[in-house]
């Protein structure tokens, strides 16, 4: 297939899913990618990308390892791209294959994962990877009704976390055996939990992580050990959910 | 001047300073406005808006408050907002009148402030509006090189957060000024800082974040009393700004 009709076709869900193909928009981006280990299968680029020197010395990576790259114009990189501001440059890579199954192959004695549950907005979830992988999260594995990982808003928000930390796809049933059978604790955030401060977390959690406006789903919530809550000031109904998600792990490092 | 010309004016930062207007767009952005106390001059919403029961109960609520209200189609309430999704209504409100003047009056013994040091991204700093208010702010200050807090993008990220405590602009010297004054300490976050763990933070504290690429400005980082990190996982570059500052805010709390 043509880069640009792969691009295009990649925009949707079903698309990524069944070629396990993603794509990496703008110039930061495709240079993280380039730098990680994933296999690059092709890129996109506009005449413009090669005036500024970042751009230039982007061309020269693509090069140096090999990618075909494909010159388009704004238009036409436009109708391929899902971000606002592509920034004359698009790539297409490999969905690192990451499975609960390899996942536990290199749990260590102390271990902290990242469960989205039905995080909707691509930019949260992709800020969620951010966040987990900053914090020492061996994974982030995203349930049922969140957005797609690999969705090309999600991976720009991740700003490049998503090339070096397991980033899966799971249902709760296949996450909760998982968790049994590796022996970690599943807690989860809520308003009306037990305050964070009052908690001495285990050496093996995992910490999920709820849609803001309806926080943890019925079936999660049940399976949770712990829910934890985070004080707030008086008046606020929450924070962003990556932030909690963030200081809920901040609070409860091992 | 007929409402919906006056929200396509409002799309201007220009037009929001000269007027001191701003624009909260969708369904639960107008609902928590309604329940502030902020001056509300009047709303746009389409007919679709009367379906679901939530915004037949805002136009209850609109007419309970005497706010005028004209109905428009969805083409030009989408040629008036600014955010993606409207969701069939948009209001125009008042910015309240916040000044570094009528802030002092108001700090007690133990103050925190946010400060926002060139965050051009109006959903992130927006973000950091509604961070600062759950974790106990007494303000958001604003340093040129930020969005317009009152950008309706950064108004709907706070999630009505800015309803509820002062968000203001000001510039780095009238800043540096109002803390000394105040005895307020000046301290900032920085890859290169002094681990958040390692200190005691002082009762009175204003907190500087920078933008995520370039830091602190060399202005404000000059100013700072405290450089403060966050340690995180190797190879992972950093945070997004507002999940770094709700972390740094939780880590120093008083």
């Amino acid at each position: 297939v043509e880069l640009l009709t792969l691009a295009r076709d990649l925009k949707r869900r079903k698309a990524r899913e069944r070629r396990t193909l993603f794509v990496v928009e703008g110039v930061r981006g495709v240079a993280e990618l380039l730098r990680s280990a994933l296999v690059v299968r092709g890129a996109l680029v506009t005449p413009a990308l090669r005036e500024p020197p970042r751009g230039a010395s982007l061309l020269t990576a693509l090069e140096a390892r090999g990618v075909p790259v494909e010159e388009v114009t704004e238009r036409d990189l436009a109708s391929a791209a899902d971000t606002e501001h592509p920034q004359g440059i698009l790539a297409i890579a490999e969905v690192p294959l990451h499975t609960l199954a390899s996942l536990g192959d290199r749990l260590g004695a102390t271990v902290r994962l990242l469960v989205l549950d039905a995080i909707q907005d691509p930019g949260n979830a992709g800020t969620l990877v951010r966040t987990g992988a900053a914090l020492g999260a061996a994974a982030v594995i995203a349930l049922p009704g969140t957005a797609d990982l690999w969705n090309a808003k999600a991976v720009r928000a991740a700003a490049g976390a998503h090339f070096r930390l397991p980033a899966l796809h799971s249902t709760a049933a296949e996450l909760l055996a998982f968790l049994r059978l590796h022996d970690v604790a599943l807690w989860g955030t809520a308003a009306d939990g037990t305050p964070v401060d009052a908690l001495v977390p285990p050496k093996r959690m995992a910490l999920a992580v709820g849609n803001e406006g309806a926080g943890l789903g019925p079936g999660l919530r049940e399976a949770v050990e712990q829910v934890v809550a985070l004080p707030m000031a008086a008046g606020v109904e929450s924070l962003n959910v990556a932030v909690a998600a963030g200081i809920a792990l901040w609070a409860l490092r091992p």
